[in-house]
């Protein structure tokens, strides 16, 4: 399993001196990837659930590791878009981003569709998938279910399936293959399609390239997921597509707009404070929030509420939320504002992107016979 | 249906005072293109039912027209290829192309993998889709038949079936649009695609570009198609997977292999020379071949054979084919043993794909909100 990690598991837990070792250039680093859809402002959800931990995977990497971030609009078209929007929500994906701590000088980020090396090894890895392995992914289901809001799956059927959102497991592997990664942050949702990344690279390199195994077989970062339920309705996840806006915390959100919506939270008749989510969901989701901000483990901030009640909770939430997202919320207003420093950043990380895939794809195309 | 044939479709017919306004900048010309599979050297049934087409459409375009035609390596890898002999295969069928008479000042000549427009479209595309459409699409069947030299479709099965062969319509129809091409000359077989390829510029044109109609429909060139049946068998067509190699001619056979296979060449018993090609396939099919060489008509040639024979015939034909095909095959060998002057022409090529697709693309961007 070698290739799978390029050597570096054990570089992961130890100490400074190996780290220092890793600087020499002859031992390669992780390639660690991940993409996000443009869907506009986030909410707390997404954050804490995704952008949080790619900022850590960044800080945390090592000297010759490579950090890959991509804003997948070609995986947007697979349901339908409205333009100008896409085009606004891409802008605002990366400025979000950028305000909360992804650092083009440490990390590449870029937008998917300026690197067409995607779509190339999208089209040859096609040819390497048996339908019926399509046929059995199934996520395009809820994919469509949740863009019409439909009560479950079994209101959509195959009808209403395009080529794109049919093969899109296809191009997420190739996003991941284009960079020969080696680690893919992802939610347990996309297991099955890192699966298939997987599978890929090995019909690729037992097809293509035998002896030296060309592509890494990506591995699943497990990082460890912050669940944030609706604020209203603790059964289920804080989500952009709830028709209900005080359910969620947009990162964009001003003080008075959080404090108003963390004061009209669902919690329950209970007296007192305690961390138990299966009992008490609104009141743990609230400490998870707290606990999340604070960088310490829900049970510990449950502590300090002995003798307290769901207002001195709530209280503190807003606070902690407040002290956590001013500082990105105004960054966020200020790239905003600076389209061409965005429109630099994305250039300048499409650059590097494509340097990347391109080594990647030479090889390619003359294991294929493409040259 | 203006944008069908860019305002040039009553040029084709007409005088040379027309054909000099043409010539001003201003009026739109006629966008010609096709695509070729990268299968090596070619047989007689190829040239004179593809190449000599398009060395007509190249040679009689008006000044303004612009004549595209490509090399599909992309679709090449649908069904499992040997890389070293795709490798050699693309490169053998450019020195084809160019030894035949496309010439790269007169026409835009490259290989498809070297412009990614096209995957980019494709994918682009394929989000505008219905999978129930490809469903219908049953050639993947016919292709998957030939390549298992199965003894007809119901031999094959969708368990045999990839992605790329199933998507392949959709690349197909890239290809074609990322040109804004208007004219398509393609065979009988093809229809269903090109098909798919008017459906998608509309679809497309409804859903972003409504009132402009970005994409022109393209339309079928319906050009003389010349069948040339096997020599060994003249119920079917002349064939590269036939394993009885003197059933074909190449494009590169000496003059002794050209007289030997048409020396052995299956007639008929019946006295004298007439074109039947019902009651005579064998003969006509002799009488067809000999009227290509000389560009009349098979019923025009057979005149010259009142009282003579089979024999005299055959003569006529081998010294046709072997005059037809000294020159190219020549050339073609010179070309082969150029492989710089090859990859300079190959890149020209691409060069000018690139700036004509790209054109497209920026605008294709634009008007999907990627941007």
């Amino acid at each position: 399993m070698f290739s799978l990690v390029r050597g570096q598991r054990c570089l992961r837990r130890c100490s400074s001196t190996l780290a220092a070792v890793a600087e020499k250039k002859d031992i390669p680093g992780r390639v660690i990837f991940s993409g996000i859809q443009p869907t506009g402002i986030l909410h707390l959800g997404n954050y804490l659930g995704a952008i949080s931990n790619w900022v850590k995977l960044q800080n945390e990497a090592l000297p010759n590791d490579d950090v890959i971030f991509t804003i997948v609009g070609w995986h947007a078209l697979t349901l339908p878009q409205n333009p100008k929007e896409l085009s606004a929500s891409r802008r605002d994906m990366l400025a979000t981003l950028l305000a909360f701590g992804i650092d083009p000088s440490k990390s590449v980020v870029f937008y998917q569709e300026d690197n067409q090396c995607h779509v190339e090894l999208s089209w040859i890895l096609s040819c390497l998938t048996p339908i019926g392995k399509l046929n059995r992914m199934t996520t395009w289901k809820s994919r469509l279910a949740a863009k019409r809001n439909a009560n479950d799956e079994s209101e959509v059927d195959e009808s209403m399936l395009n080529a794109g959102l049919f093969t899109y497991p296809i191009l997420q592997a190739a996003d991941i293959l284009a960079y020969r990664a080696t680690h893919v942050p992802v939610g347990e949702d996309q297991t099955q399609h890192l699966e298939l990344s997987r599978d890929l690279a090995d019909t690729f390199n037992r097809t293509f390239d035998p002896r030296k195994r060309f592509f890494p077989l990506p591995s699943q970062l497990i990082t460890p997921t912050k669940r944030v339920l609706s604020l209203k309705d603790p059964s289920s996840k804080m989500s952009k597509s709830s028709p209900d806006v005080s359910s969620r915390i947009m990162l964009t959100d001003t003080a008075s707009q959080i404090d108003r919506k963390i004061r009209g939270a669902v919690t329950d008749s209970i007296q007192g404070v305690t961390y138990d989510p299966e009992n008490r969901p609104g009141t743990s989701n609230l400490l998870s929030i707290l606990a999340a901000c604070e960088g310490v483990e829900p049970q510990v901030a449950a502590q300090r509420y002995e003798g307290k009640g769901h207002g001195d909770l709530k209280k503190d939430v807003s606070a902690a939320l407040e002290e956590m997202l001013k500082g990105p919320r105004g960054e966020f207003e200020r790239l905003r504002n600076d389209q061409e420093y965005l429109a630099r950043v994305a250039r300048e990380g499409a650059e590097k992107a494509k340097e990347r895939s391109q080594r990647t794809m030479s090889a390619v195309r003359k294991m294929i016979g493409l040259f």
